[in-house]
């Protein structure tokens, strides 16, 4: 809701200066995800994201069988969000989205945006979790600008943003590329998190 | 006052850039409600809003009787910050909003934006008490973008806010709606709320 | 510095776009003030501000011969730094600013831009010290935007930006009357914050 | 990569409105040095710049030896980002900017940006070390727009920005002198803050 909202809000208002649009969303995006983490991490964890609870699987800091539940609850969420926003700004509920995200450069920037979300969150919970909330929204600001696709670095949010023809939207024909694209860079992320700091401790 | 001032700035240096508008709008008023609540939380709990005091007596957190003064203080404060504002710009205090905000459309957002600031308010407080006054700036920041509705998110200042011809303003007509809207959204937030968090203990 | 320099480099690749000059001058000077806060708090009181100092002389938490080293140090300080600043942005050092800013308006905003400066620094010290820095700055970024005079709220500020004819300058003829309205709403503050908060415990 | 990948996209988007793409640079880079800090810096102190460890070192705060792989891996990280960006954003990887920055004073403002830097890292680490993370990235958000030089302050990354023919770029040309500017204000700052600071308790 928050993503495609603000993209629906800040290209209606900004006559054209994507730059504009592009600085409320990812400032909205930020401000709405922190929010979010500290009203749901202590009740779920605040995962909202597929490949979030793919990790902590394979960490075994969660259950698989708790990934089965979490992952549809997760696209469902985001999915709701989507039309509920299109209710709100008045626009039909069931859209798809023309806008046309592919190339491997969009997919090594989702890789890169994903992979930096995941040190982001394995990175501070292992020596500072009480910044974690704070650090995934920041990072999400800094990422939609610094990665060419904008940072989706979310299977979930792809899914329910190939189903809005807004700001915010993808093309569903490229919306298994980004998953793979995401997915891949949350387990490089696993692997050299774990390499760097599991074995660590406070300095 | 924020609010409206930094309303009224916004759109006179914007050469009608609404999106440059909402955006100081949005940072001023999220910055603005941090501050408010660091200073008046340990004095009063920082109410500001009707449906806040409505939600704090219906959950017994405050007395029925205190609400009884909260209230007309609430709007009283938000109107002469309105007036006051005006003074600093050199507009007559006495104004009437021609901006017509009306439909259905328009209501489900106000009723999404208070909704989400209740469950910030009653999420943070339940676990993380002292994140509560950033979460409620940011989350504000946040919904100005995303609702249709630029997120008022409470009956005293949306009523305040029908007393200036400016940015932030709302014709009268359609504040009842408004406030209808605002109060079952916090209902709604209080009901979901409770069903979620208050049986549960911090993990 | 922070301001002067902010001003010019807003206003220099904004294309006359005041609204997006103003936003970053606002941000970048809540940012610098944030900083510089937690540096030189613990070491002189962070003051920077005549008016600070003599609240703080009046409230007896400052001897008054201390004030008399502060206040000029804080005049030099902010000269320096416009000059400075000039350096830099490759500007003749010596300039007087030609922007009048007069008026019942300017001065009223003055006036309520410095209470609420005060009513922050006083407020958030006496339960929640620990915000205070935080607090000053998301406070300026936010009065940038809601005071007609873009919140000045300093006499040695005010005095410095009569020494620049960039955006963020005042032309000397109206610094007096800037001071008297800032010193006021000042002096407002330390009545209200100490009627309203002195007596109380931590709720 | 967050420096360069903002200032692309930024441009890119902004249609020719630098204080926008400016206003998006700044608040990227200084959201990702946040995070970076809050990662790294329990693992290796989270320098990344070459004249921080250079300060560490004449503090004896860091052994010497470690500034010889420091410094290397400082350089080589900045220069792979700034390819990395280039592969996200579809561009030839190898580029050599054209962008000339020289003068008097764009060298004074490097030697104040980096001054600046220094004294928020030595100066918030002496009292206030848990706020030295965020004290750094909204410093470098202020620097961007207070400094005539967009605030490099850095040696690794002004070799890397060498490296890319777009928003963030410097000319090679530039390059030893900016870096001995750093070095300058690295230093001032260095023997100010021991003078200041680190003679004092707490008070």
């Amino acid at each position: 809701m928050v993503v495609v909202g603000s993209g629906i809000m800040g290209q209606r208002l900004s006559d054209g200066n994507d730059a504009v649009a592009l600085l409320a969303n990812s400032l909205a995006t930020g401000c709405g995800l922190v929010v979010l983490i500290w009203i749901f991490g202590p009740v779920s964890g605040a995962h909202f994201n597929p490949v979030v609870t793919l990790v902590a699987v394979l960490r075994r800091d969660l259950p698989g069988r708790a990934a089965l539940t979490y992952v549809p609850a997760q696209i469902l969420g985001a999915v709701v969000g989507v039309w509920a926003t299109h209710l709100m700004f008045g626009l039909s509920v069931w859209q798809v989205s023309a806008h046309v995200r592919t190339g491997g450069d969009q997919l090594f920037a989702e890789a890169v945006a994903t992979f930096g979300l995941l040190a982001t969150i394995l990175g501070t919970t292992r020596f500072r979790p009480e910044t974690t909330p704070v650090a995934v929204g920041v990072y999400i600001t800094a990422a939609y600008w610094f990665t060419a696709s904008t940072a989706f670095a979310n299977p979930a949010v792809t899914l329910a943003r190939s189903l809005t023809d807004t700001f915010a939207g993808i093309a569903p024909g490229g919306v298994p590329a980004f998953i793979l694209a995401q997915t891949s860079g949350a387990l490089i992320a696993l692997g050299m998190i774990r390499w760097l700091l599991d074995a660590r401790k406070i300095s």
